[in-house]
């Protein structure tokens, strides 16, 4: 048995779900329920993901026990079928017998009318699937279902509070906050103390030389060591995550300007703020258009990812072949044929022909090569030209070699058109 | 510890990293390396994510131990610095000794070299890196790094043997294929029954219809227990995994007979093809063309996806705004006007308009409500008109009502064209 430290409170979860240890969806709620319960101070020891099979789930939550974590969090398998086990399991787990929660039977009963109402099918055929619902742990708390299916709130005598929330994300987001509002877990979290921190997102810098700044910074008498620091490279970002418990304020703020100190261009974000919050506060007022060649429609759709982006948003082309960049954007065949599709004249000349059929003031043109075929030795996969232009003729443009498979040029391509908006409209044109 | 069946060898999967537990990033390391063990016939028990922490990683060893998994393969903590451990860790837990292996530290300190030509820096400051990394446990096998960190096979008396892998996911999967081929694996996965199955694909039936096929289908005396089925809705489509040990083959065709008796529309792909590479072979000898309005570009940003799109795919225009869709794709402004621009009117005017603008033989026009503002009562958030033309002027068109939020509205709408175009392009005009 590990024993926790004083002051940590410290938690597991467990996923079910065949079709997530069979590797065909990737699992969402681990990470979710993580960063939730990583902003109310608690520390996450393991995420175990187990398939729909009895065995496996009693031994991670045994597991867990063993481990002496505080919080145990589970999601998935609450559902009306036959292998949908997990209420049974964690009442083993907590030695507890299974009974009938008669009000929630009724809830249930009543949430399933209206489905079948909706959808026309019989509401008899449902009625066992309704029952196996409301059986729960003696002693539980139950939290409403979004759904069908209602989580629990399980206290287990000289073992971990388990918190169980089924495996839909819809319905796992919308009942969580019941679940920490139970006695159970308020005086689990209560005993947490909240992590203070902050998260700094970096554009065009490699993480080496964060790594290095970071011994930099430590060989400048800045105790780290107070800091957990993890840096990610995101999306052709970094971004540096600092969470620390109370007291060590002074450090971060130390560190936060030892990095500015030595990056200070690149950091765009010292509030964990992303580059699409940004752009959209920064293209009020604005008309933008795209003209995109090899990243093929990624920049407009990440653009209009954003509710209330049509404010902005004007259109943007995709401009795959040479004949299109000419009839739909007005560059001249004889420049594409001087110059080749990929250059910084056919880029400047795209984002021209989108600031005008799109009536934009700011454009972007991108072209490049994507790969795997087509690179030169001059224009190897990877050469990317971008120009962002206003509509007054101002202009900031790169032709970097961006590196990785063709989903990562494209991305990153999309990416630094993203940052050259936003350097422009700050009126920031330094190198990359 | 749990018996393990005759003739199943279990595996269980270590991934460690902070900002994996931290929910920062999701892991993609886990289910590759559960999807490559599937397909040689081995049982995953166990995905287990744990931070850069000694114990917590030495705990998640000793409990796939006692669960009595045949292997373990763990992913991360590799790298030069202090906090990667797992090699230290699996050595403990195998009870072997640390010991320097020489001709992997001159390998590690050649590619060492390599880096600090081309990048400038000291390879001398890199020394005691290098020699941490060509650190082995005694009797484990090296796997050549494809970056910097090898990886290892450690045999463990009475225990599962481990596979011990770097976390970068370009550097697990260039070093899988070795790993696989040591002794030590040969021997695990000689014991392994392949699976077989299949995987089906279907659009535009609801889950809820699938499993009542599947007891109908039983019900009919098809042996289903046979079958492992998991049943997934992924990015708006169905997907049914059926795996199974040698001998199943009957109840395997019996159930896709069953499925294709009762959703033979809407059944797809019947080998695991996705509607990505169906397009790709479809779009042969075509040029296609997309106007986008909702989806903002991500109908185009798919279709170019692949490699050698740009044999197929014209371009595409995103129009935002109405100017927009009447100055680049010549919807008349009196149509969206007395239509409104979402509607199937104004859908296949802008196929109309991309079929010319680009010189395509087939477009796809989609406009639509996003949301989450925008929605009334006729035409509500999630109303989306898709409209696929040919040159020719035969057309399929569909307007349903999506559900979700404003993501799963977009995606669900570029889904739909695709599904659409290879209608139209089979010649199947039916229902959804």
């Amino acid at each position: 048995v590990t024993q926790t430290q004083d002051g940590v409170v410290r938690a597991g979860i467990v996923v079910t779900g065949t079709e997530v240890i069979t590797g065909t969806i990737s699992d969402r709620n681990g990470p979710w329920i993580s960063q939730e319960l990583g902003r109310l101070g608690v520390e996450v020891a393991h995420i175990l993901v187990v398939a729909d099979r009895p065995d496996d789930l009693e031994a991670a939550l045994r597991f867990l026990g063993d481990e002496g974590v505080d919080l145990v969090v589970t999601s998935g398998g609450l559902g009306p079928t036959a292998d949908d086990l997990t209420a049974e399991i964690v009442a083993r787990f907590a030695g507890r017998e299974l009974i009938l929660d008669a009000p929630m039977e009724a809830k249930i009963a009543e949430i399933l009318a209206g489905f079948a109402r909706r959808l026309g099918f019989d509401v008899e055929a449902l009625r066992e699937a309704n029952r196996k619902q409301a059986m729960i742990p003696e002693g539980a708390t139950t939290i409403d279902p979004a759904g069908t299916a209602p989580g629990l709130v399980v206290p287990v005598d000289h073992g971990p509070t388990v918190i169980v929330m089924p495996g839909p994300p819809r319905e796992l987001h919308a009942m969580w906050p019941q679940a920490l509002e139970t006695d159970a877990v308020r005086e689990v979290l209560g005993r947490a103390e909240p992590y203070g921190g902050t998260m700094l997102r970096l554009f065009g810098v490699p993480e080496s030389e964060i790594a290095k700044s970071l011994l930099e910074i430590e060989g400048e008498g800045v105790s780290l060591e107070e800091l957990e620091i993890t840096t990610c490279l995101r999306r052709g970002e970094l971004e540096i995550e600092v969470r620390h418990r109370p007291g060590a304020e002074e450090a971060l703020e130390a560190l936060i300007a030892g990095i500015e100190a030595r990056h200070g261009r690149f950091l765009f974000s010292r509030d964990g703020s992303t580059i699409d919050e940004q752009l959209a506060d920064l293209l009020e007022g604005h008309k933008i258009a795209t003209a995109e060649s090899c990243t093929g429609g990624l920049l407009a759709a990440r653009l209009t990812e954003r509710d209330g982006a049509s404010a902005y948003v004007q259109g943007g082309a995709v401009t795959y072949s040479n004949e299109a960049k000419t009839e739909v954007l007005g560059v001249p065949a004889e420049m594409i044929a001087e110059h080749g599709a990929v250059s910084n004249e056919v880029a400047e000349a795209m984002a021209d022909g989108a600031l005008e059929r799109f009536e934009a003031d700011i454009a972007v043109g991108i072209t490049g090569i994507a790969g795997p075929a087509g690179g030169t030795e001059e224009k190897p996969v990877g050469y990317v030209c971008v120009c962002v232009k206003l509509s007054s003729g101002e202009k900031i443009a790169r032709d970097p070699v961006i590196p990785g498979g063709r989903a990562d040029i494209r991305e990153r391509s999309a990416l630094l058109g993203m940052h050259l908006v936003r350097r422009l409209l700050l009126g920031e044109d330094f190198p990359l």
